[in-house]
């Protein structure tokens, strides 16, 4: 009530959500709107489903016109978060939906990201255990790769219990909204359609180093991982297959025993009923995330699955869970809990 | 505040809608879920997008169990609806989704629907001329069809202002929720993913009666309808091309004045800015229909198209909204005017 | 046996097309490959669906890499393919996949195209009448767009045997490989999928007078044309729903048989059996056009409705089979009947 | 030449895609179509695409329509083979595209079916050490399950060279056709468009066993499967993302050399040039697998990736690539080295 937001690359598909979900939150108001090369221009002709901000003119993206509200949402391209950060003060909460701030290695950061660390925020991921404590009164927020929030959500619980071996390998089928609206050859509709294929193979990803970090994190020992996102016909949504080798001893009863209690409490995340798997299309457009967990005996590894959408708890829903924390706000407020289907 | 709404049908595809829609409705209390053959399981099974509800049983369709509700919406197939509101009494508000009450000619009925006419009831679309009066208090709405909702809100303002004559064509490319959950050879996703087929062609689908009654009705003479659905790759969405020969003298700026000023008005059914034409896409899970207009000079033809989330406002959306009107709440409560984008 | 052909824009759709269509091609081998900015890559890494092709370099567009084929296929933006055609003389059979040459009438042209009149080709469709008497012998052919393919396909019988006014409704839905492989930005598999769009409304597409010209041809009588093009979540396929008002005392009955007679002899034109309507999949790959008609009494019109695959029969398929025809080879030589499903 | 082929199941997926690529060969005759129960029907209805063969009558699956073949391909629900192959005579060569002769461990198919195990025929897998032997002059063949071959042709060149550890982890995004043609709830259009989801997680589903047979053969060693198949929203394709711990010392250019050298002299069966990944578009309509092979160096995994078309390599392509073998044809006659794209 009276708190007023700004977005920053509004016009872009993070954006997009940010407004759509700030438009429905009783605790925020939309300030200003500003954008790169679009600025001047109508949100209208970006973002025709936002029907409420159709004729808001998106100014440039600039201090001047971000400075003045309480919190700055940041939707931009990497590597542009830490000079606008710097001088819109620390009473303003900066939430940034960029990679700039969300790794603590320095060399892992320059490794995947070719540039110099900007520096370490604190991480938008409350379902971490510590989580919400980090975000308590946070003037500065880094929000999650969405690949990120995914395997980290359908594996956490397993590490923090020490159920599982700390080698993963993760396979993430992806919508094409993750890699935003700027047109390339193998995004448009023609390539996209009835295609499925994948990217960053190896190691490559720059989300990478951001699972290994939490999930190092939760398990208290540095994890092994190999990751795979692969590009699938479908707008939103990620779903990850996560699997690591069980510890000796762990049952299937007791897998599903260590998630329920882990998760119970969690507004976001569920665990689906014994048997029944997430699918994308279960979360579009809601901040929840979806998991469910088995052990193959034949295999002896656990495996893990869980369901978001990319753009709401993988990012922009993500993004106000956390900021509510951080304005002390009840940490559903605003937050979409049902999906759209079909 | 206070008021409860039973879902008769809430293992459907509109059932469903209807469920998001309510979950988010301020005015509207859930109660009593009941289905046919689902009755005894969870909601969660059949829809697990509406986390809130998941674990809510399913009743049995029966008066008894929709009885004591100040709302019970109808989502049942074709000739159910009839037996449950005569029982149901007369203070309590019966909106029904099929298409038992549409039509006011039962010979028109008789021939489409091959069974007797059960009667007219007022008609749930609040943007024909005098549509909200009928529903003012009303205690029984019928829900147009959603291809008809689509073709009339794209047609209406030219026949209300006689700029067009009364010989229409449209064709309305929609996405495969209007034919429902039940599993049918040529809605299996192999068939339907990189295709795009007509259905009902010639005149022969059942809502081409209740267009030519409604475009009738605005025109004040009868109206002649060539009308082919097509259904293409997609879950929801209509997107209706309608045309009608020009009357004489009717340029593009006079038709587009003769839309701004019937739609300047109406929350939900947007003219869009001059050169924008509407996706189904901008409309994804909002009550809103997007219309544009132009004139084919060398064809002397008035070219129409709207756009609308067949679920929506072209089924749950819109019953609320008729709702709404009948219960003497603002138009507008609990239904969402932003789409999810991409 | 023997013949040669270059393809000129063999990175894009309609070359990659032509391509595939070749190497099955008994009668043709293929020869140079040339492109614009792709020059000196390989051509699998545009097409890397043509194995047998993966390691061929992309030679520059230029008159000498393509002089000294017996066929020269170009398959390059627009404005390109006159200087080309002029150089290569008049023994080498050009056949152009582009508009340069399609409009006989040259201020049509330039309204629609903007930029001076090239001049007009024979016409490379078969099935008009007189068509394979326009194309026997000939060294120059325009191939028609693949709108214009598709609606006078469906339509010429009707007016070849004047049973229809010449008034036409055409609302053709397509797949998003028509517009192409560069990258736009409501091209992108994020804007597309989920999504149906006109474009090119009231007259404004520029396939508009190309269809006009057929059908004004066969009825022999200026016809009047309203097209509405709508892009669908799909990369092939154009369903064109066409409609028209009957002349007086048609029936159902007479329209069939006029389209049966019309059709029967045509190799790649099927009219389906009565009852059944083509979808766009039925054709995917394959040289063919799938036809349906009826009269839609209350309407008082013919509809009829054609599907074909945009870049096969609506473009280098049908180049092939009227190259086959000038080149005096059986006109079905190497052009594949049976598409790929589902 | 004059060799002759019944399809039994003709209606079906595999049949219809038998049907097409057996049109286009030069060594066989396609004789009876069978089905069950749409004998007496057009095949026309059920595979549109056909054109060639839309008037042929479905017989009844019986050994009295199947005999006096040359080959019988069968595409029948599992468990509906040994009856008809016994009855045919050791004359005919019978390839079973069903499961019901894959597995060489009576056990594990009783685990995994649930019924009696009808014995082992000789495996259509050429590629397999020593599969063309094995297939000369056989009258029996068993195709492989399309995640199978998919899995196995992506690995098999790894534990061939022993540079991989048997504990292997495989997901693989599959389209909607593996699941056939029969309608269910999860399958229709709405339900899958938009969505990715899991099945037979945990390794329940029947491939598993039939994976780690080929695989532990080809190594020599038992190996360990975690196998995850996931439904993505398109129509035909398997791409599989397999990893499996290196060896020790074992660098890119190692796995990279020891892949060339064993896929060098397949004919459908391409590793891609270096830096580039298969997408299951490549391959749609195909007989061929594309291959791409990488080192996770900091998860010292090995990275193997396979697309194929699920219904012509996975099923009908490598049925008939097999038959070839059996019938001393050249291994590549009449299969399609080039897909249809986009």
């Amino acid at each position: 009530m009276g708190r007023t937001a700004a977005v920053a690359g509004a016009s872009g598909y993070a954006g997009g959500e940010l407004l759509r979900i700030l438009l429905a939150h009783p605790g925020i108001e939309i300030g200003a709107l500003t954008a790169g090369g679009s600025a001047g221009t109508r949100l209208g002709e970006h973002q025709p489903h936002l029907l409420p901000l159709a004729d808001r003119i998106l100014a440039e993206t600039s201090v001047d016109n971000l400075a003045g509200h309480d919190v700055v949402f940041l939707a931009l391209p990497h590597g542009r978060s830490a000079a606008i950060a710097e001088q819109l003060g620390d009473d303003v909460l900066v939430v940034d939906c960029g990679a700039d701030f969300r790794l603590a290695d320095s060399a892992a950061w320059e490794r995947f990201y070719g540039s110099p660390h900007a520096g370490t925020w604190p991480y938008g991921l409350p379902e971490l255990p510590g989580g919400r404590e980090a975000l308590a009164g946070a003037r500065r927020i880094a929000v999650p790769g969405c690949h990120v929030t995914t395997a980290t959500l359908a594996l956490a619980p397993a590490f923090d219990a020490d159920i599982a071996e700390p080698d993963v390998v993760v396979v993430a089928v992806t919508g094409t909204s993750g890699a935003g609206k700027a047109p390339k050859p193998h995004l448009i509709g023609s390539e996209v359609m009835g295609s499925a294929g994948p990217y960053g193979v190896g190691g490559a990803h720059r989300h990478n180093p951001e699972i290994v970090q939490n999930l190092s994190g939760v398990a208290g020992t540095p994890v092994t991982l190999s990751f795979t996102p692969v590009l699938a016909p479908m707008s939103r949504g990620i779903l990850a297959t996560c699997t690591a080798p069980l510890k000796p001893g762990v049952t299937v009863q007791a897998a599903r025993t260590t998630y329920e209690r882990r998760l119970s409490a969690e507004p976001f995340v569920h665990l689906l009923p014994e048997g029944t798997w997430p699918t994308t299309a279960m979360t579009l457009g809601a901040n929840t995330a979806l998991v469910q967990v088995t052990v193959d005996e034949a295999a002896n590894r656990l495996v893990a699955i869980a369901a978001i959408d990319n753009l709401t708890k993988g990012t922009a829903g993500g993004a106000v869970q956390s900021a509510n924390i951080a304005l002390g706000l009840p940490e559903t407020t605003g937050l979409p809990l049902t999906g759209v289907a079909p």
